[in-house]
């Protein structure tokens, strides 16, 4: 059998490393079929002379770009048998992607507990990607329930990897040479700053996208995300294509531009949840949280905890979970992660 | 209130000097796209060894590439809470922009006047985009009908800016070392040159495209135009999503090859009326009639003036206007520009 | 009459050269939107780093490019009338497309043939693409069904060339300097050599992507393709927009990958035939026989040559033809082609 099926449960064990395949060189056409498929516009991310007056070299490519690069190379080897996606916890990025960088992905498999039922298990894996000068961008941990191909295959011994709930600011990696001290406000977009965002604080972002099929396939595939359910109408019966999770948390981030327009940089994961389906029809809005803020190191950098949250059209103000404490069926992700704005 | 909601129109005033948000770095990515997403074959903007062939240090980005990102900027300050985009004036394209150049785009308020309604009014800017060493790029004139936020507001006084009909073709900028003393007329496509147009000559450039949501979108958000009407399905009751005007001239202009092959450049805007509103599913076709000729103190190089009407699969031959002088309900564009021509 | 209709049969003559129009200068942004267009994985094709491994200077673009981008040329010349695009013969890929490299196309009609019909007629052309440096970076033969303009018109002589069945292997061209000695295969995404393969196995590509109408288009204009069948659904009388065979040629190789992971660069194309048109909603899927098997001179490198089936969502296991000979209905493409892979 020369085809892939992929890894099922019983295929992993614990300090297993991964080396995946399919290295990417991006290049500017990366960048501008991302900011065509969502509506990207931090500054940072869009001009080279802007990303040079805060101490970069130039614009790197998006830091969802360095992410669903180095992610779409996981999901033949994590996540082709995934029944879900559990989690992310600990997610960094380490240093800017260029244009010419060339990306590779390895990842840890850090935790291992098959389910009661004895037919499929939670995999956790640490992913890291790596440029061309084998420095790591981006690391983060995942978790997946995947599927067993032999019920009758022994149970591992169980291991869950203790993990932060939040990176500690003092953790986050900030890009050598960053300075907001001289940031442009009115090239940005908006005035507000650090200190204008109080904890508690939430923002709904206004602005709405309706999803088209072509636009998630283009850009699932723009990350060599190879999972079938995203591509092929015949594998549901209700002959539906799954949106790559990524696709959502690209547009709400995009989105939260109308609010957020300076929190430039995306540099730490605490967590995220894929809380319901998406589907194309759909029309995506966001809303932020403010969770926490913290002082960096950088001349006028601060670091805000933000969660995300991305829902259908038709959701309530602020919708999140229910009274039962499930997520609203309404809403698609909730992501909490750090991001790098001027003080 | 962190999110915006756009300017209203209270919010202008004369003399008024907008900096518009977002600057941005192009590359050939956004060169890809925008062939990608129309059927644009010029040669200039092709080929790197055509337009040093032509004087140029190498092939620009389309002209009107330049123009959606220029333009694309002024959405979230002129016409976010905009009822209407009533017209164009007065554009010139002052320097070829390049892969590498960052954009950014700067307008005055020109122009007030408010409706006998009291509850809008229109304004006039003229927008300006320059590149990384401050050179101007493009400049135009356009006037959108806005909302008023307070009905109440006092009108400011009428200031009606006093427009040219048309360019003089003398005041037309010519690309540094533009010669087509040389040019390949079989490598560019077409035989015809400056000496075989007549004005009044009709031209129906045969083809059609079909539009669909996903390319809209995708190069509406290329050139991050955020205006909503564009994206979300949910904002108007009939469930469309009406397709940015720009998209109508940019598919006009690219089926115009066949028949205009030789009007490489455009470098002259002299009006432009969305006459009506274009939507998924629509057939665009597109005619043009020459208006004018006139010679350039370039080598080799003519200008020609140009109507350029884009309509829906349907309309009568030459479509424009009835007899009640409104604009045929099946006609989207008429544009009026100067482009240059091999003589 | 300034628009061109495409020539007619009797507008060929045996011994002609057409010089197409509109080179094409490419860049990463036409690597970026074939990546996301078609889940395109070879790591040759995607990595600089991976490239320069296997002796090359770096990452050139994916071999579909360049044919694409050569054969799109031609299509105003060649196949705006056609009836049927017949067959495929003699193509060989010459010399690596880098990122930069301008590209133009001239065809010499080989062969004629009226039909017995009097009203339509097949025309051979040899074409080759050509690089700013004016090599030829690929050649191949094709034969279209033409429309006669004029019924009248007299038949010209008959010439049918004498094409070869299949490219000897000798006469591949292996790019300079290309070496798969160090190859490597975690990298690549399959451990599977040329020993691995024998001559008559099946590979079925387990992989489907339901074909969406912005797509093809995005794609179709890509190559400046123009060929109204593809975007204008008021074309036939079904509303149908007929999709690109080259679309489907890539969507195909594409989904090769897995099974062909190692196949890595297509050097030869032996024949091919467009079995039954596609159309949106269609769900692609393909499959894989291993025709001939040869070494090369290159260190390290095997040629395998290829039967690429691309079918639709239900056909049966390994369709291919009816026992009347004919290709079963649910056959999208036949293709035969020598591709290079590690020993």
């Amino acid at each position: 059998m020369k085809t892939s099926s992929g890894r099922f449960f019983e295929d992993y064990a614990i300090g297993q490393v991964i080396e995946h395949a399919v290295p990417r060189t991006v290049s500017g056409g990366e960048r501008a079929l991302y900011h065509a498929l969502y509506p990207a516009r931090h500054a940072l991310y869009s001009s080279d002379v802007f990303a040079a007056a805060c101490g970069l070299e130039k614009s790197p490519l998006d830091d969802l770009i360095a992410f669903h690069v180095v992610f779409g190379k996981t999901v033949p080897d994590v996540s082709l048998n995934a029944v879900a996606n559990l989690g992310y916890a600990e997610g960094r990025w380490l240093s800017p992607v260029f244009e010419g960088d060339t990306l590779r992905s390895v990842s840890e498999v850090i935790g291992l507990k098959q389910n009661s039922n004895g037919k499929s298990g939670v995999v956790w894996v640490r992913t890291t990607g790596f440029n061309q000068r084998d420095e790591a961008v981006l690391e983060y941990v995942r978790w997946v329930m995947v599927r067993k191909r032999d019920f009758d295959a022994p149970a591992p011994e169980t291991v869950i990897p203790d993990l932060a709930d939040v990176i500690d600011p003092t953790d986050l990696v900030i890009p050598e040479g960053l300075d907001f001290s001289d940031y442009n406000f009115t090239l940005a977009g908006e005035p507000h700053r650090f200190g204008d965002y109080e904890v508690g604080e939430k923002i709904d972002h206004v602005d709405g996208v309706t999803i088209e099929e072509a636009e998630h396939m283009v850009a699932t595939r723009l990350w060599q995300n190879t999972a079938k359910v995203h591509f092929d109408a015949t594998n549901r019966e209700d002959g539906k294509r799954l949106i790559y999770g990524g696709h959502v948390i690209s547009m709400a981030r995009a989105l939260s531009f109308n609010g957020l327009a300076n929190a430039q940089m995306i540099v730490g994961l605490n967590g995220g949840a894929h809380a319901n389906p998406c589907f194309a029809g759909d029309t995506v809005r966001a809303y932020s949280e403010v969770l926490d803020k913290a002082e960096t190191a950088a001349p006028g950098v601060g670091a805000v905890r933000l969660r995300l949250v991305a829902y259908k059209h038709g959701a309530p103000e602020f919708a999140l979970k229910t009274v039962a404490g499930k997520y609203h069926p309404d809403v698609l992700l909730d992501l909490d992660y750090w991001a790098l704005m001027p003080i």
